[in-house]
């Protein structure tokens, strides 16, 4: 099963970043198609185009060509939003990090200006990507999925969830502001990831709720996870500076709860994910199944 | 006709910002909501919403409910992102602007920090406007409207004439080059107002084509008056910092035609637009002519 995973991985991620060298051009003007590919291409885990491909194959939507069109423009755009916000969130006026997966940061490589544009120019990016004027993906489902991704990326998502993240430097939360703050910062994105894929197939309102709920627990365990590697890794392992929220002075879920409650909760989280896709209904989920399982394993 | 023209223009200024202090919200965490707010609303000419409005009433979108609920959408999702654009390029590493509709700019009231989030979360927000959940504007016009701004803001539209822009400071652009630039940055957004005020109603394919010549026109003719005004006006007539772009060494239409053919190229602008909606056949293009002349006779 491992294998497969693994082996099934590797082709979608293939898949994707073909696309992605497809539709993130070259050719933007003075300089900003090289920033916006070297924000986006050669680096990163690609776990929501993995999520959003996983739930598009667990309601059938890898079958029918438009539908499997729909899936990997789903796919390239919530990493175009994820990527996008790597390099805001990056910049000196935010987290002033100089090293993300690896490689020095786009502000650090193109200057602040062109981060800046590069990061809005993949946002709109995203959404030209799921409105193909070509025929293939319905457009109803193309509107569907405009709208799905634009509440997850926005003032009650993520971008609210980096406000409140920005506020809270210095500030103590207890679990549940935490909890929220993440939900929108990281979680709706992953969620959404998920939501989206299924979007291009047909899943039930249980199946739906299920999956939601799946997206939901994986959505904070990611996180959770991540507030431990941060206290726990070196830089080295994380392709990106380790420590820099304690350093910030910034609450994650190691200085609100403690690590090994903070164990604990990713543990319980991934249980609730599992527990999501039994009641799904869906007979195809062993791909979102492993990527439960990756979250938690992961080591940067 | 000129103080029709002011009554119509007054009471769909009012259904826009009545429009957009329902969608822009109050209480979206952490002060963000009240940045955005306080980035869009209570300011500005508002040239694309009206532009969006007076060309869906020209093919007839005003009428019919759901139609003009999408014309209404239209006109707020292009000022959400005309409004982000205006944020993000007022911040420190782009012009460092710190006067803005005659108010501090966002970053100066709010923190860069929390401006670049806003402007983030305000693109969000013209998709979110564009994908209405509840029934009303049906799913084929959003995914037409969403995929026609996202081409307008990204990497070939206005993000990529404001990478143009950035590039070209201190750098001798002849006119088609500061052209390109122009139809990009602030042309493309202009054009797409019209356009999808445009496709909320029926247009067959001649008109259609007379309104993106107009939409053209228009657009360029905005941007050369802005370059006049800003080599010819003071800062409190403008309502923001006058003689920036000399400041900066950045070519404008001024310095590069000079004052006197660039008024007479805004001139020909505003003929070719006139032209364009003589021969569009649509019955109700006043307001669009109206428009046209405004952008050649505004002072500010």
């Amino acid at each position: 099963m491992r294998g497969d995973f693994e082996a099934w991985s590797r082709e979608k991620l293939t898949e994707v970043e073909s696309a992605l060298m497809r539709w993130v051009p070259e050719h933007a003007p003075a300089g900003l198609g090289e920033a916006m590919r070297y924000g986006v291409l050669d680096g990163g885990k690609r776990q929501r185009p993995l999520l959003a491909l996983a739930a598009a194959e667990a309601v059938g939507a890898s079958v029918e060509p438009p539908r499997a069109e729909a899936a990997l423009r789903t796919a390239c755009a919530v990493e175009l939003i994820h990527a996008y916000s790597l390099i805001h969130d990056d910049m000196p006026c935010m987290d002033d990090d100089v090293l993300r997966r690896g490689k020095p940061t786009v502000h650090v490589r193109y200057g602040q200006a062109l981060a800046m544009l590069a990061g809005d120019a993949m946002q709109a990016l995203a959404f030209e990507v799921l409105t193909p004027e070509a025929p293939g993906v319905p457009l109803a489902l193309q509107a569907r999925l405009c709208g799905m991704l634009a509440r997850a990326a926005g003032q009650h998502g993520m971008a609210g969830g980096q406000a409140i993240d920005l506020a809270s430097i210095g500030t103590p939360l207890d679990e549940n502001a935490l909890r929220d703050m993440h939900r929108r910062k990281t979680g709706a994105l992953l969620q959404a990831s998920v939501m989206m894929g299924a979007a291009c197939g047909e899943a039930g309102p249980a199946a739906t709720q299920a999956l939601s709920d799946y997206g939901a627990a994986l959505g904070l365990a990611f996180q959770v996870v991540d507030d431990v590697l941060d206290a726990t890794q070196l830089s080295a392992t994380l392709g990106k500076t380790a420590g820099k929220d304690a350093d910030h002075n910034k609450p994650t879920y190691v200085t609100v709860l403690g690590l090994g409650a903070a164990r604990a909760q990713a543990q319980a989280l991934h249980a609730q994910a599992h527990e999501a896709l039994a009641r799904s209904g869906l007979a195809d989920t062993v791909w979102l199944a492993a990527l439960a399982d990756r979250v938690i394993e992961r080591d940067n």
